[in-house]
């Protein structure tokens, strides 16, 4: 007999639903503390430059100005701002503040003041004098020799990995055809609702920063090697936190703000306006990518190589990472005997790219799916027929990390939604005569839970059981918005046999969490969640042992369900969990390191209409099925689809933070810069596919960032389904699609 | 080979001293809510009335008044402010605010508003309408069937606690001299530096109170009672808190702070005047104490029976667990086979008593040390050797609290102490021909280390051991100004083998910290050092596996010393503890429930000067020795023994909170209240006698109350040794001492 759950499997609402809908839930911008001082930031208006002098005299005497620092007040230390173990891959290539600046909006200065507008005033009075230096935009005009360096290297080239199997050539000699492309992706903005934000203050000796961290216990970690400060004389807090797709998964304000707390000795804030977060904060790397595959006439992949290049911007962040990202995960989903991967992280006078919701995967994936169903059509395979042969099954060697699939509902995922979409009776409109013309077009993708391949991917938690029967539940995942705080209170709940209402989460806040590795790679539920299982699960041996002693039978002989502790098969024998807690609680602490990183799967089929006229792409429907495992909560698992479905689609269309030939941001707001909106978005049909393995926190598996990978390849193949145009160049834009018309 | 300590019995200086000194420590007053509203409490000036009829119009059409509360908006649930577990001993006497009012200065209303002018002025219009009732002061009044009854009982007796061995009229029959004494005790105030302050806010069904409470749990369990909201919705904060001395050890402000904060939906402050701490917290109790000794011509004890009277106050909070404690306690120190106790804990018109250091040993100590010596001079026996005779020694039966002694440094103070101060050369100064007379006196005192015979005692704890080797420490001990926190690192820094620097101890939240029973009873280092102890220990084995398994070799041959691991006898083979731990860190959690509670023994030598035409003392001497077990920190327990012997001259003789013929408090203030200063005070000779006995947390004891208990029968003592004068009403005044001097 199967299990049966009582917590977890079932449409809870977000716990933090009320203070969210009532407009009470309080966000880094909505920090106060007692005598705070405002901090704006100065920024480079060149793309590479020195900073020759800094005249900050002026400003200093303006009243309310209480602190202001330059490249001169800041550690010399140098840091990488992913925060990453140390060293793993990341070269450590700035300074909190730099004497060499390496994009438009790089911050210079920074100014304290009693409010914003004085602070705004003082920037004014801010005099630099740059020494201007030749700057590359392009990341393969930057590769090549003759090329301005950016950094203190013989060349430009942050990162460069490698990854291969089998013999390249070899396969490519057994093709029938070959196929070569090369695609390229944009500059895309996590335009989270809420803004970066941060409040420091220093005393004693000790750093109390309140932030909105995705990686607090990284961060703090990476700022204990700036200032040279203990990590536990770092406090960080964090407040609920509006979105975060990785903008939030590394180091932006926080130095900052503590070096201007430092020297004013008060409490100081920074919020970047909306323009700053768009040029001043992070993006999605602009890729480059080269892909050749070798294939057979029945559709068989004998050899792949893929050169892909990374544009970092001024500095590598999560750069380097990003570039191996894309061979490790999802070059595993279709199997190919003969592979070579190599990635090159360029620097270039361009804003920083850094982590975002997919980490290389969706432009990868944009190459790979679009390629698919360009050797479809010659091999004249349904795309359909040809994802379901190559696509990776249960029990194979996914050779991208090295694991053996132990579940995998990829198949069933591209069934369900081709099924869903009408696949069969709706394929081949292209060519259609109409002015407005519709196509089909599918795209599937892998992504692991979690990277513990890789990293250390790790979680721990503590379960307070009160003496009233409820929880204090500490944990030190984060909630960007996804909604895990309610997820792990769900894995308490089922453990506890308890409501989930009887489950408070404490406030993040490094002094008293359990640490955790943060909130990405879609890892929180798989390690995250487990850790808050062990807890609970030890919490419950506990709690049946002193029930046992007060019942006198065994514990094995007891379940706990509604708040109830029963003596199994003899129903009248029963205790309130408050009858049983004793007086002094009870508490469960555990720690949880991954050894596996079960991949997630899905395939999306959308249906485009296309008017031929202006090249306006209109999305008709999105089918997207998603593989995730055990849906510790469908409803959560939607939110998580429908979300990264909306961003991919953008990312697909429309969103493309543009550069111009002097390296200055075009389009740094919502009125240039185009999302998603209620009216672009069709409704999206999720479906969810749950492939169970024997893996860690009840099989459950990622879904935070894999939604967000098909939408661009499927739409891009819809739209080669409808008009017969293949756009290797995201964004697809009707200005592309009409070019592309004009050319047929 | 005894064990090396490396932590403990260290003169480490307060970690929290820096702050302390630089004002930057933050209080309860220092809390600081963005919106937060001020509120006033409007008082009784009636001692017994019933609120006829209430008017509040007036005040609520004051601009920037946001919210008023009566005795109509609070729950109607009775609550005991002293917050033990449900029922235990404490009748539920009272809710938030009452319909009648029962003293002086009861809280009538009370107003948030904008400003604390606004909620000031607001009071003046706020028009009370009072039906008064007849009112009783004097306890032994109140006990009489004619009294004016305060509760809705039949009598004034809010408990009856009765304790007896033996057979006391045998003991009695058997006596060479029977003595009967009436002994009285005065209405001390706390007066701890920082005034009770409190600031709540509700949302989303959540109640987050920052406050200043020696017991967070116990409050927090109280307060979901009261507001019928279960524990894991209220959040308790406590801020650095500047003196206890137990009047934070129970319910004063919180729940009318919440209710505000209800009424108006915005943070809600209160802060009590310096008048209003005098007046409307809690005080000491005032005791009268019949004490009944038979004794044999060699100075034995053979029967001896107390009547104690305790006055209560309006309500009965701690009133019934004083009562009995004096019983419980300190009654255990001599040797009597047979004995009875019985104490009356009665309501009269007056302020409320609570929890005071010492909690009824005091005044019961006056009565028994004071009876001691009468009994010395009758039998011509000296006051040391009557004491040595008697004391209880080790092995013995404490029958007070019925655990058989495995430590007591009894013997040992005494004789250090007199020894100290010279007792043999200068005894019998009484009759010399000055106007300044000079006499020695001796007082003992015995007090367990918590009360577990009696309550629930216990504490858990949780060891983070961060990825640098650092420590963040989770504690739910109260650290009111004692040191504690500092003495818990003490522990840590012991069992892991680092520096207490490197440890940082958490800010108590009860969403975060583990449970623990609170401040008070002498035990925060016996259970809640246990507790850490615990959890250390489980970090340690935690850290020498990983330990063993880098180095190849077996936990048990590993050692930390000063951050490092090694191997014992190849100093060579060493790790830094930062090497070690991995980067998801260490977690250890602990719980300790106490079993015992070994009693910590005390004499005080004191020596004074009395003028015998004014009736004035000065102490010129007063050499205090305590066994305190293991002394964890001997510069924290001298800070102990000097501050509590401090607050004991004061009781003896100056301290007083008089109440007039109609219940009014003559002296809320510091003028006109006397505490000690530091011109008033002697240099204090601590002693520390460290007996050790096979007890938790290696073996410390309490010294937190107990050297206020000896002060004032010490010095009754000594001034009867100078003027052949006994006074056997407290405090110890002038007036008291010339009138009595004019008598002989």
């Amino acid at each position: 007999m199967p299990k049966k759950f009582s917590g977890i499997g079932k449409r809870v609402p977000k716990l933090d639903t009320p203070e969210l809908a009532t407009g009470k839930a309080k966000f880094g911008t909505d920090v106060v503390l007692p005598g705070m001082l405002q901090a704006k930031i100065i920024r480079s208006p060149h793309p590479h430059a020195i900073i020759k002098k800094i005249d900050t005299a002026k400003a200093e005497d303006l009243d309310g100005v209480e602190g202001i620092i330059t490249y001169k007040d800041v550690p010399k230390v140098l840091f990488n701002p992913s925060a990453w173990y140390p060293d793993f891959l990341e070269p450590k290539d700035k300074y909190v503040l730099n004497k060499t600046v390496r994009y438009v909006g790089e911050p210079v200065a920074a100014v304290a003041a009693v409010d914003e507008d004085t602070a705004e005033e003082a920037l004014e009075l801010i005099k630099a004098e740059y020494e201007v230096l030749p700057a590359v935009f392009d990341p393969e005009e930057s590769m090549k020799p003759e090329a301005p360096k950016i950094h203190d290297l013989e060349h430009n080239i942050a990162a460069h990995v490698t990854n291969s199997w089998g013999d390249l050539d070899k396969g490519f000699k057994a093709a029938d055809f070959i196929f070569e492309d090369r695609y390229t992706t944009t500059r895309q903005a996590h335009c989270s609702m809420e803004p970066h934000s941060c409040a420091a203050f220093y005393e004693n000796g000790k750093i109390t920063v309140f932030t909105v961290s995705q990686a607090i216990f990284k961060i703090r970690r990476a700022l204990s090697e700036i200032f040279s400060v203990p990590t536990n004389r770092i406090r960080m807090i964090n407040s609920k936190i509006g979105g975060g797709f990785g903008a939030k998964d590394q180091i932006i304000l926080e130095p900052i703000c503590i070096a201007l707390a430092m020297k004013t000795g008060k409490p100081t804030k920074i919020t970047l306006t909306r323009s700053e977060v768009f040029y001043g904060s992070t993006t999605r790397h602009p890729c480059i990518i080269y892909l050749k595959t070798g294939v057979k006439n029945d559709g068989t992949l004998t050899s792949r190589q893929v050169k892909m290049i990374v544009c970092a911007g001024g500095y590598a962040s999560h750069g380097p990472l990003v570039s191996g990202a894309g061979a490790a995960r999802e070059v595993g989903l279709y199997k190919c005997s003969n592979f070579s991967y190599e990635s090159y992280c360029v620097y270039t006078n361009t804003p920083e790219g850094g982590a975002f919701r997919g980490f290389g995967n969706p432009q990868q994936s944009f190459a790979v799916e679009s390629q698919l169903d360009t050797i479809a059509e010659k091999l004249d395979i349904d795309p359909i027929e040809i994802r379901l042969k190559n696509g990776i099954r249960l029990g194979e060697l996914d050779r991208g990390v090295g694991l053996r699939l132990l579940s995998c509902g990829l198949q069933d995922c591209i069934k369900k939604s081709s099924e869903r979409i009408g696949w069969k009776s709706k394929t081949k409109y292209c060519g259609s005569k109409n002015v407005k013309k519709v196509g089909l077009g599918i795209a599937c993708e892998k992504l692991n839970s979690g990277a513990a391949q890789i990293l250390d991917e790790f979680s721990s938690a503590v379960v307070k059981i009160n003496e009233d029967g409820t929880i204090n539940l500490l944990t030190g995942a984060v909630d960007i918005g996804q909604g895990i705080l309610t997820t792990l209170a769900q894995v308490v709940a089922e453990e506890l046999g308890i409501s989930v209402n009887d489950v408070r989460v404490a406030q993040l806040d490094t002094d008293t969490a359990p640490s955790d590795r943060g909130a990405y790679g879609s890892g929180s539920m798989y390690i995250s969640g487990e850790a808050v299982r062990l807890a609970a699960e030890g919490a419950r041996k506990k709690l049946l042992n002193i029930a046992a002693k007060a019942l006198d039978v065994k514990a094995k002989d007891l379940e706990i369900n509604n708040g109830e502790v029963r003596v199994k098969r003899k129903p009248n024998i029963v205790r309130q969990m408050k009858e049983i807690v004793p007086e002094e609680q009870i508490i469960s602490a555990a720690t949880y390191k991954a050894t596996k990183s079960p991949p997630s799967f899905g395939a999306h089929c959308v249906e485009v209409e296309v008017d031929t006229e202006t090249g306006q792409v209109k999305i008709l429907r999105a089918v997207c099925a998603h593989d995730v495992g055990r849906a510790i909560n469908p409803t959560i698992v939607e939110g998580q689809i429908e979300g990264a479905a909306v961003q991919g689609m953008g990312y697909a269309l429309t969103e493309d933070l543009a550069i111009d030939s002097g390296g200055r941001t075009l389009n740094a707001n919502f009125t240039d810069y185009k999302i998603f909106r209620a009216k672009d978005t069709p409704n999206i049909e999720s479906l969810i596919v749950e492939a169970i393995g024997p893996t860690d926190a009840y099989g459950a598996k990622g879904v935070g960032e894999s939604p967000h990978i098909p939408p661009a390849p499927a739409i891009a193949n819809a739209i080669y389904n409808a008009l017969g145009v293949r756009i290797k160049d995201l964004p697809l834009t009707s200005e592309k699609i009409s070019r592309a018309l004009k050319k047929i």
